[in-house]
């Protein structure tokens, strides 16, 4: 009596408790005719309705939707929009007796009480529930439904089913994946808490498959356009992959704050498997090198071909394209950010601290804190509805593995203008981005016991400037103070307060006296191989005459801030009279530095100096970034919709040493997918020529990205706006 | 030139970023004798100093930091409150001109900036720092030194050095394990985040190595008590590894908030390979039954001794025993408290769905929410210097693997205030524990064609009460009114709005028509193997008769609320007048229910009830929790310091069964370690009786658990408070 109300035992040790359907890439098993309860099947009395085809009209509501870019054969609509089906049945629908119920399904569970298996009547029924239907017209036997998905559906590809419901059972269309259908984030929709408002903002944020990613140095700011190709085949399906690998479960997939956390900790393959990894060795011979990829379509289809296994290797700006590519293409407006001089505090004490031994060099076994010559992250643009309405908009998210937020690999979403306030308590990593802003930098001197004291504080140094590509223009926007109040101004002293407030550590600490002396490293545009001159500005503002003994460090840094090898010690002095400003030239050659080059060839130089008259100390740092050889890209022929026109990659080795194993990328979205060249070896003086012929097959605005690489020289890339007429 | 400045190059792929120390079961290897740049060692011109001996002046110390308790041969000390170290040297101390540190360092690789080597000097030197340090007196060669260490300073094993600086180096003493010593929380300092300001509490919620654990169900509430045993040899150690092996940085490990939410993390095995794996399957056949274990040390100590190899098997008082063991440990205060119906809401919607077949009975399928009969978790005592102040106070955290938390097993510290007021934005994990105690029950019904409409909404069902043990008495105290304002009241309405404005979904659903008629049914108190009469009391609250038509579900039960096996469904129905109430009998026999009996022996009634007039529909549960036979603990003799007496345990088999398997624990904080016996079965009317000689080496109060665990029978337990004389 009682056996079949004890059935879906739960099994082994977590029986008594259940667990949640998780995978948008695994499906049930759905009947074709499910009987009900005590009916005996026998034969109808009328015609029985049947359902002969399912139209899922898909032109039309991809252009309604805004997903026609999309190279995928499926419908693609966005949350709370209506879209349309036609169902084609075998005589005219009666809505008076027919009951028909169109029903949707996603993943291997579907639960109407969990979201995932939604029930749409479109027959004599009233029905309640969080998607709506209508019939908008009849003609003959062919029915005109409207479906409307609910503003905080989950995202995914769901299965469709027409069911028609008579007294013994229902009976179910077959599974036909024709049927299936994609819903997105609808930045259009107000009531979905992605909206965006201005159609220009989400032409950029949303629409633009191309972009541009800033990197260099606050005082050489230098740039690389990255294909985020959302739109290209297979990639849609790559990012929910994504989701499904990272176990993330459906009933979350409607929550953006979830589905671009769960994306920050995906995209990197700590803890979890996601989808790149990281690498800052300079060995990247088992892999490509971060330098090398133009684009996120590549990375991305990799790691959906190769089952899920992480693609190898990364740095911040290709983590930072692939989670825009992710965001972009879900439907969740969201952009690139640099910062520049971003702190990486690994203490959590809102202190760089750099640590100079008795003479006045870097101790590099002791300088653990590390100044990011640049770091880029991304922002999304969404409500927070679990946090006061003032801090809705752009957000932080980071999916460069730098720290564990709350146990794993990821960071954000957390509010800018949380950041910019310095309400730091609210979800999620509020505390790490603003350090990365506004950390101190610290000079510390250690005399020979080993005992260090403060020598020197610069509370400008770092979080110099954050910028992003404008919208509708290849020019970057300073949105510097989207994060900050203006250095010293009332308002950043109070968003530092409520930081203190807020559990950041105080940073009263004991400052030495004031020099009155300022200094200051200044360095022109140099290429690799220059020989290069840094000038050191010395500003006596003081009535004194002051002497100032000063002891330069020259090191080779990754991009991280890191140092690599010392390369250069040098002493200068240089008496400067009271209220006067002199200057000292330090030359630089590059055989000093070519030896001891690594990765993106960034060179650091730091300035530890004392005035003689007053024992008093102070200290600068500068990082030169040097800029790689050009790439050069030519069109040979008028691009046109649907004829061949020639592009030419072009490059000379303008060393006097041999590259080798060198890579060449050309890519351009929407025109050609990812081409790779890959070369033995250049001599010097030597050159490269590369020839692609490509036929357009849309009109309109393009973009060609080409990089080269090598072990040698990284980040020589190129790119070319043309319009195919 | 600058190969010494490029040592210590880190290697793998993370090279050009840094790690931190994680461990203090690792040490670096100190040198005792560490010369200074460019000195040559050469004789002495004056007469040496050098450290004969370190005494860290043990029991006097323990006295003062309230750790004499602790059965540790070491020091160990409480933050920021100064403890006495003796130095005896080789002549007297000249502190015009020796100079001397004192070294303490913590993990494999301490470092000054990290704050895991700390230094204080005793001679002619001037240091800042975070620890401070003074000479009280000196008397011959013998120095009394005072430290002080810092209110938020790093909590974990620390070793001791004496150095002595010279001209050409540091003259350091051995390692010497004899002067480790222990740094804790202290809730004796107002300047600790952990400060308990009454000393009743302290003793309470720091220094009471013994408690009680509510359990049963809402209506007959029961008890157990649990040896939390934090004092006992071994599990200071064993919870500075559980630290250790959940990699948790030593950096975080001086902030309580950052301690207790990994805490919550790593008791569980989950994610981790924490402590203790929960099984709720019925079959502990390959390890500890839940319901067997008498107190924390033994599993503490078990996970230490295996190599931190998880402990088979924990259910939530266990996880919160455990957990309650290892802050008390770490000196921050804590408490049990248990939950009456508490919700598990898996979809996060703050509904508890119950689903009802065509005919009224629970379709067990498709039900997948639950309401836990009880559920235990901890609170902890802190401020929240991340959160605005109001949020200090209570904070609870929750190790039972319910739900991840941001990707993880754990849960917490949410303050219980925030809790309280709606505030569900703040870290961590406010809206799952609201959850526990606000979710609505909504019961659903299904009709044939599997179309489910709501019948009923029950309001007042989930988190009824909230007790803890209260201070010094083995009552318990209702500390309901500190999560919930009054049910209805306007501070209640506010907080439910305010709950709505940070996200939580809004639970203003179609409800159906009040039915005028209120169900509720009654049952008394039941031991296993009883017949009892369970009665539906009916009231009419309209002016007009009612005929109520009921059906009844019994089902058999986890403490979770997951159902097993139904074993009852009976009909009944009552003519009830206008304003009338009147009652039904339910017969339960213990035929119906005992083949289908599990783990604790919870039944769940459901009635489902329809009004013949009105056609309105109402639904009511209930938890019948069965009593277990009863366990007796008998002492003989008068228990007084340094002379034996027995302890006698009996029980007898009621059953007509024969029960196998057996597990008698008994155990006792401060007078017996765990004494675990086994017995292969007890016939039906059978006994066993153990009896255990015991020698109090300490007055005082002390209480006896002991437990009685078979797979048949469960929860059998008896605790006895005794007076040392």
């Amino acid at each position: 009596m009682f056996s079949d109300f004890s059935t879906l035992e739960p099994s082994g040790p977590q029986r008594g408790r259940m667990t949640l359907a998780k995978s948008n890439s695994h499906e049930s098993k759905t009947p074709e005719f499910e009987p009900f309860k005590g009916a005996q099947p026998r034969a109808p009395t009328t015609q029985a309705l049947s359902v002969l085809g399912v139209d899922m009209y898909m032109t039309d509501n991809k252009k309604a939707h805004n997903t026609s870019k999309y190279k995928n054969s499926n419908l693609i609509v966005r949350r709370n929009q209506e879209f349309i089906m036609i169902i084609n049945f075998n005589r005219p629908l009666n809505d008076q007796q027919d009951n028909v119920h169109l029903e949707f399904m996603i993943g291997d569970a579907p639960d109407e009480y969990k979201d995932t298996y939604i029930i749409v009547s479109i027959g004599k029924e009233n029905r309640d529930g969080n998607w709506s239907g209508r019939v908008i017209g009849m003609q003959g036997n062919e029915v005109m439904v409207g479906i409307t998905t609910d503003a905080s559906c989950i995202i995914g590809r769901f299965r469709t089913f027409v069911a028609v419901i008579t007294d013994f059972g229902r009976q179910r269309t077959p599974r036909n994946p024709d049927t299936d259908f994609y819903v997105l984030f609808n930045p259009w929709d107000p009531k979905d808490v992605v909206y965006m408002a201005k159609d220009t903002d989400r032409q950029e944020y949303v629409m633009n498959d191309v972009g541009i990613i800033y990197n260099g140095d606050f005082n050489n700011i230098t740039s690389r356009a990255w294909n985020f190709g959302q739109f290209e085949k297979g990639v849609l399906d790559a990012c929910l992959l994504v989701l499904d690998a990272g176990k993330v479960p459906l009933l979350y997939r409607g929550n953006a704050i979830e589905v671009v956390r769960q994306g920050s900790a995906l995209i990197n393959s700590q803890d979890d498997d996601g989808v790149l990894v990281g690498n800052w060795s300079g060995d990247y011979s088992t892999g490509t090198a971060p330098t090398a990829w133009t684009g996120s379509p590549e990375i991305l289809l990799k790691y959906a071909r190769d089952g899920c296994v992480p693609v190898c290797f990364a740095q911040c700006w290709v983590f930072a394209g692939v989670l825009n590519t992710f965001v972009r293409c879900l439907g969740i407006p969201g952009r690139v950010i640099s910062n520049y001089c971003s702190a990486h505090d690994n203490t959590g004490n809102l202190k760089t601290d750099i640590i100079l031994d008795e003479d006045g060099r870097v101790n590099r076994s002791r300088t653990k804190d590390s100044v990011w010559n640049y770091h880029s992250w991304n922002e999304v643009y969404m409500k927070r509805p679990d946090l006061p309405e003032k801090f809705s908009g752009w957000q932080v998210i980071d999916c460069t593995p730098q720290e564990t937020s709350d146990g794993l690999y990821r960071c954000g979403p957390t509010s800018v203008n949380a950041i910019k306030e310095g309400e730091l308590s609210y979800p999620f990593d509020a505390r790490f981005v603003f350090a990365e802003l506004n950390s101190d930098v610290v000079y510390h001197q250690s005399d020979k016991y080993g005992n260090t004291k403060i020598v020197f504080v610069d509370t400008t140094y770092v979080g110099k400037l954050l910028i992003t590509k404008r919208v509708n223009s290849n020019a970057y926007e300073d949105i510097t103070s989207a994060y900050k109040h203006p250095e010293g101004s009332d308002k950043d002293k109070q968003a530092m307060q409520m930081a203190e407030n807020r559990g950041v550590p105080s940073r009263n600490y004991t400052k030495p006296p004031e020099a009155g002396v300022d200094i200051e490293l200044q360095a022109g545009t140099i290429k690799i191989g220059d020989n290069f001159k840094l000038t050191l500005n010395i500003k006596n503002q003081t009535s004194q005459t002051c002497t100032l003994s000063a002891i330069i460090t020259g090191c080779v840094v990754y991009y991280t801030g890191i140092t690599s090898s010392i390369f250069k010690l040098d002493n200068k002095a240089a008496t400067v009279g009271p209220w006067k400003t002199s200057s000292v030239v330090i030359d630089v050659t590059a055989s000093e530095y070519m030896p001891y080059r690594v990765e993106q060839s960034n060179l650091l130089f730091v300035v530890y100096g004392s005035i003689e008259e007053t024992d008093k100390t102070l200290s600068t740092m500068r990082i030169v970034s040097l800029l790689p050889p050009d790439l050069t890209i030519k069109v040979t022929g008028t691009p046109r919709f649907g004829r061949d026109f020639m592009v030419t990659v072009s490059f000379q080795n303008p060393f006097d040493f041999i590259l080798k194993n060198i890579q060449l990328r050309l890519e351009s979205p929407g025109l050609i997918t990812t081409k790779m060249k890959t070369y033995d070896h250049i001599a010097p003086g030597g050159s490269l020529q590369y020839t692609e012929m490509i036929t357009p097959q849309h009109p309109g605005k393009k973009m060609l990205i080409a990089c080269l690489d090598c072990p040698t020289v990284r980040q020589v890339t190129s790119q070319l706006e043309i319009f195919v007429q």
